[in-house]
């Protein structure tokens, strides 16, 4: 945050932004720039509304001329336009790598990975975080909170600590120990909830409703059109760091399916507004056999989704009853991509692969995304051909559990090379 | 690693670089800029040499239209100026925090946490590592390899993975679970040496005389002066995020002592160039009560180092005997600056505060730092009025067993609103 302005009287939420009001994703109804989630008419999800005119009127090199961060693309948000509005760390720009070794192992022409663990905490939701609670202040809250599977209460906690909020974030009890650590370190309440993420996620649907939490933002509840947001910048991005350009092909891992719906909007979006020149991007969805909601209804031609019970190893996917599944299926059939889901065994060699071959080591979910890049790779659904880009959205540190049983120390010797000769290390 | 130059003709280390040589730092011996990192004549440190007056046609405006990584200072340094030449996962820019939370609790004026922690694989490693296995490449050798407390093996791996080259790494058996699997993950050969650190280097040492090991580089053994080099923009990156302006006063984690010694050289280097305005710089040094050599050294008024046995939680730091001890404390005294050394339990309350002030979760190593700054601030050593910076060099999901014992839930509840009352949580 840069105090620089401080003088500057306060500006409503909106104001010099394209954005024009939240309008309901299901029957259309607009409303103002306000804190709600869900259209009072028919209970579909708000998303905001942007001025397309406006849009239209951003140029690469106004974008180009800004920080090395998400706010390069403040013009094309909610919130933000104005360095003094931003309360962040200010992540973005992270790597976009172009994975030589993991497109020759899968026998892929052009292959590039989007490593979103390199944001401050770690995760992708720093970047939702950022609008967020940037949002929130102007709407008048003074505490920050969220449902967590964990990378969020991670930043949502930083994000606190950093802007001197309060914050009191809920997580589902058995998480991993290092989300629980990292969240906790940052100071602020940190609720364990002996429930599933679902648990957590109306508990904190039903605590918005009280007085005590009134002037409580819940990133992804009670403000979460702003929050959704954010995740548009992981498609500009790319677009940017590709020279203007769209991949012909994304994989994108799915919790609720609203980071892959965004994505898909941000290239879209960027086309229309000549940001890019028109394309078509084959938009591919990826989840754990775990937790397959969303891929299952794909499956079954259905854009109907059954909650499930959520097991195995990629908890940050962990979401039983995706908000955001019919709009995630709706972006890859209408694409032409499409969706899979992979085992845990298969998630680990995705993430060891994924290591080995790009030096990134990633959350659970990132192996999610290169399983399931591998699988529709072998079922003929991705091109092998095409230009495509996955999307890493965490970091490794922090499922440390799930691949400890997999890989150690390849040799353990005394220290002499006495010792070393025995072990064979000087036949190399 | 770009490509786009692939037809151009291999270079030797050093063409069109300001690097002459390397000299010794003791006798001032000569050499060329050889795989070599003792004197022949004096056993001495050997370190990188430059022309002056080629350092001193490198421009601001040159280094601003760099990439946003450390290769922006590929003008100052012995490798790196043609993309083609660099081995690298490009690290570097990491964010200079304005630490207005953290100022205010310690009374100081001015304060910015420099967060390498933000690096690639979340140490300040990923620099030192980009310039040695860069230069390695060009001084033929085909396998990465280094002695480490863990974050260098973290960085060896993965450079070693994204580049394709084998890797053969060597750490203490006993180090933090997710330093060992974080090295693991990328392949390659790691070896658990049964014994200190020291007695890891040692082992290194003697391996890189034998034959085995003729074309492999250790990048902080047989290419030390190439490594070492790295670390300088530590000190330039700080001086152009302040908008080319030195700070007052630095606080920099010690280990070999290496990492302060360059920052410091890159202050005066960049004064003497007139990248910066002339200015000095106060240098402090901090060490951990488990581990602290050089500080006690500093604190007896000799520069002659008696190395220790390690202990104590700040693994990263552990080491007995320190080969820049001696240059790291000329390098305070010169400057007027000091060290200190704290306890495990002040390192974790560092680690605490710096979280819960600034968002940024740091590695035991930032605690020494944080509970450092302190005790100099409490002894009066240190300016309160004077605008300082202090170093985080790693990643707070490093070292998490070293404060797992700290922090926790505070609430922790069934998935009811009832629940949630009988906690307490709608007291807010």
């Amino acid at each position: 945050m840069s105090n620089t302005h401080s003088a500057t009287p306060v500006r409503e939420l909106g104001a010099d932004s394209p954005a024009k009001g939240l309008i309901c994703r299901n029957c259309n109804a607009t409303y103002d720039l306000i804190a709600q989630h869900a259209c009072w008419q028919c209970f579909g999800p708000l998303e905001v509304d942007y001025d397309q005119a406006e849009l239209a009127k951003v140029t690469r090199e106004q974008i180009e001329a800004g920080p090395q961060n998400i706010w390069r693309y403040a013009p094309l948000l909610p919130v933000g336009v104005h360095p003094e509005d931003r309360v962040s760390l200010n992540p973005g720009l992270t790597p976009l790598i172009d994975a030589k070794n993991l497109a020759k192992a899968l026998g892929m022409r052009k292959l590039w990975v989007k490593d979103d663990s390199a944001n401050p905490t770690h995760s992708f939701k720093d970047r939702v975080v950022s609008t967020a609670v940037s949002a929130a202040i102007k709407l008048g809250f003074d505490r920050f909170a969220c449902a967590s599977t964990g990378n969020l209460a991670n930043s949502v906690a930083a994000h606190a600590a950093r802007a001197g909020v309060p914050s009191i974030v809920f997580i589902p009890h058995d998480l991993e120990p290092g989300k629980i650590v990292q969240s906790a370190i940052y100071g602020g309440k940190l609720v364990a909830v002996q429930g599933s993420y679902d648990d957590v996620n109306r508990l904190c649907s039903e605590l918005t409703e009280t007085d005590d939490f009134e002037t409580t933002a819940f990133v992804n509840v009670n403000i979460r059109p702003y929050y959704a947001e954010g995740s548009k910048t992981l498609g500009y991005e790319v677009a940017e760091q590709l020279g203007w350009r769209l991949p012909e092909q994304v994989v994108v891992p799915m919790a609720s399916g609203e980071l892959l719906t965004k994505i898909h909007k941000a290239f879209e979006e960027s086309a229309e507004i000549g940001l890019t020149e028109p394309g078509k991007v084959r938009v591919f969805g990826a989840q754990s056999a775990g937790c397959s909601p969303i891929a299952d209804a794909f499956a079954e031609g259905t854009d109907v989704i059954t909650p499930v019970k959520p097991t195995g190893i990629a908890k940050s996917l962990n979401i039983g009853d995706p908000a955001a599944g019919p709009y995630a299926i709706e972006a890859c059939r209408s694409t032409g991509g499409g969706m899979a889901k992979v085992t845990d065994d298969e998630i680990r060699e995705g993430v060891r692969l994924l290591a080995a071959t790009t030096g990134v080591f990633a959350e659970t979910a990132g192996g999610v995304v290169v399983a399931t890049l591998r699988k529709l790779l072998e079922s003929g659904q991705l091109d092998p051909e095409a230009e495509t880009v996955i999307y890493n959205t965490g970091e490794g540190l922090k499922t440390l559990d799930a691949v400890s049983s997999l890989v150690g120390p390849t040799h353990t010797v005394k220290p002499s090379l006495k010792a070393a000769k025995e072990a064979g290390l000087l036949e190399s």
